[in-house]
């Protein structure tokens, strides 16, 4: 096991009605609330009104900045800092998924910087000071609610670029799983991936000894895996929301790698570059690339890709080499992703090799991508052609 | 699910020589500082020395209460709050296990309330203010170093009693996995009674529909049945040593009861009877009494007796009515725990049935006992009378 410190500033409100916790955790703080949302899906569910009522309750003064797309934009950010500086706002209240809070992290710490904001998501310069900022999520997917981690598309250059900051997590989230009814099936489905997708990263790390962090990691990928299926077949079912919405938070809040080394992030890496290129949803990418990492590492080494084939794809090792017993895990985590309705191909999204040398070279954002294995371009170069 | 609220505002330093954080975490707090210890075990090993050096190079004034006893006492901490008082203490360090950290607790609140503070921890009188503290742990069991949970032994009134207050956090807590080679072993197996029963109350709740959370607290169980018949052959073994120190305090610092109605708890009251009058240690007493309320209860409801024979003591259910299922699990928990060398009966503490009703009496502090199954005197004596 590693050392490590564990702590997570974000006050999390879990449950049905939980809205009425904003009052108490705006206080005094926000009387020039910042109010960041989507394409307007929270205008045809009752999320929007709930907020506003809560806000006019407390006589805050609201600005609203909508439209954050769904791999929100550095432009998008800059229109928000600007608001910030001009209505001298005091809270941001991110009202969304994963792309709102990630683009509100930026406004939030960009609003004090004197230069482009830019500079702080590609670590060229640090973080001094941050507006405070809460959440209300409306889509089980990313964790960004409850972790300090962003990731923003800059369209001018084609890149897709993660960052984090100690002072990017929110000060607050609050989390009705009802809020996620009216989510369509396949952002559903690409949220499950997506949540799926960050506990495997952190499963394929290289630190021995942390059987209660390995134990956990399987844990939220099996109550993930009972509880999908049957939300497919009832979207308003509220426990089955519930169980998606708090695993989707647990599975990339901290607790999962501590002790460990973090994981191995080649799937996401290799991943941002698609939909830097592409703009394909997030979870859609994850769900083709991952199995074809995994297999693509087994080949070298296929010791953890068989712990989790025993464990939580049930597949029974008698007689197998290490190889088959992972193969036959990963072939089982492709067939319940595409069981779900995600697309197992880039073809499924149109894509070809045309532009490969492209993806492979947007993959390559952070000077090491992956550390389970690392990866070369050639490396990449065979994953792409294994997901094509 | 229920609704909850997740935040744990302890910084949680975990692994080798993390002591050296104490400076960075006092800052300029610590300028008068309370240094508390039990029985003086923290100067046979490095430890004490370890602490007053980080303190010295701070140039922090330090005072110091040793001899907290194993279930501490109202008199130790009316000692605490008097010289916190006389010499102006701005911060009070624990330096033990769970005894050690729930005095401290209480001598922390124990402060600023202008009465016997026995009141607070009687739930007469509420918590307005609290004297920080941290603390640096030496003892894998309770998960004081975590939670906001003290528990407090009058021996006037032989009462033994938790209370809980949401300004009873530990500001922060250094666990070095090499600081508890030197726990004997048979504190060493009680303390894996203690962090084991910890997680059975919390798994023994009424709330449906929390899989993740079931599987979590299935998680440690089986983690810790892994680790520790290897730690008692290996005390030195730094990765068991951190295993077991890690579960101890995952196992009671809110995060396995989140969305449950919390568990049961009705063992914890019987064995805080038992050691109230008889001074047993918490741990022996725990795993004497667990397995006996456990069948008791699995007379009328076998089913989470049986779920957790299934999915950690891996009894094959095959042809087995729930009760059998059930009992066959309680009997190898049984086991697991002598295989350690924990007592099985009360007899072994030389303890009859003279003295039972005032112990049945004794395990009524509360005006509720149990959750799972709501305790009587009757119920009661039965777990005692099956437990001699």
């Amino acid at each position: 096991m590693q050392s490590f410190m564990q702590h997570n500033p974000t006050r999390l409100w879990f449950g049905h009605e939980q809205i009425g916790q904003l009052k108490q955790e705006l206080g005094n703080k926000g009387k020039r609330v910042l109010l960041v949302y989507g394409g307007g899906s929270i205008k045809k569910n009752r999320v929007y009104n709930a907020v506003l009522s809560e806000l006019e309750q407390m006589e805050a003064e609201v600005i609203e900045l909508s439209g954050v797309e769904p791999n929100p934009r550095l432009t998008t950010v800059h229109k928000g800092i600007d608001i910030c500086r001009q209505e001298k706002v005091d809270f941001i209240l991110a009202v969304g998924g994963g792309s709102v809070i990630d683009c509100v992290k930026a406004i939030s710490v960009g609003v004090y910087y004197n230069g482009d904001v830019w500079d702080i998501i590609t670590r060229k310069a640090s973080v001094e000071q941050a507006l405070p900022f809460g959440t209300v999520l409306t889509l089980a997917a990313t964790g960004s609610e409850m972790n300090n981690i962003s990731v923003i598309t800059n369209w001018e250059m084609n890149e897709k670029r993660g960052w984090a900051s100690p002072l990017a997590y929110p000060a607050f989230s609050i989390l009705d799983p009802s809020y996620t009814y009216s989510v369509p099936l396949d952002q559903t489905v690409y949220g499950i991936v997506d949540m799926m997708s960050h506990v495997l990263e952190q499963y394929f790390h290289r630190t021995e000894h942390v059987p209660m962090m390995d134990r956990f990691m399987e844990s939220v990928l099996l109550t993930i895996m009972e509880a999908a299926p049957d939300l497919i077949r009832e979207p308003d079912n509220f426990d089955l929301r519930a169980t998606i919405m708090y695993a989707g938070t647990t599975a990339f809040n901290g607790l999962l790698s501590s002790g460990t080394d973090g994981g191995d992030w080649a799937s996401h890496q290799i991943e941002h570059g698609l939909s830097a290129v592409y703009d394909i949803p997030h979870g859609g990418g994850l769900g083709i690339i991952f199995p074809n990492w995994m297999s693509h590492c087994a080949e070298e080494d296929p010791s953890r890709m068989k712990l989790l084939a025993i464990r939580v794809f049930q597949v029974d090792p008698s007689g197998k080499s290490d190889k088959a017993i992972a193969l036959e895990g990963i072939a089982a985590l492709r067939e319940f992703w595409n069981s779900l309705g995600a697309p197992s191909r880039l073809a499924d999204y149109n894509i070809d090799s045309s532009r490969l040398d492209e993806l492979v070279e947007k993959s390559f954002m952070k000077p090491q991508v992956g550390s389970y294995k690392i990866m070369t371009r050639d490396t990449v170069r065979d994953i792409l052609i294994r997901s094509m």
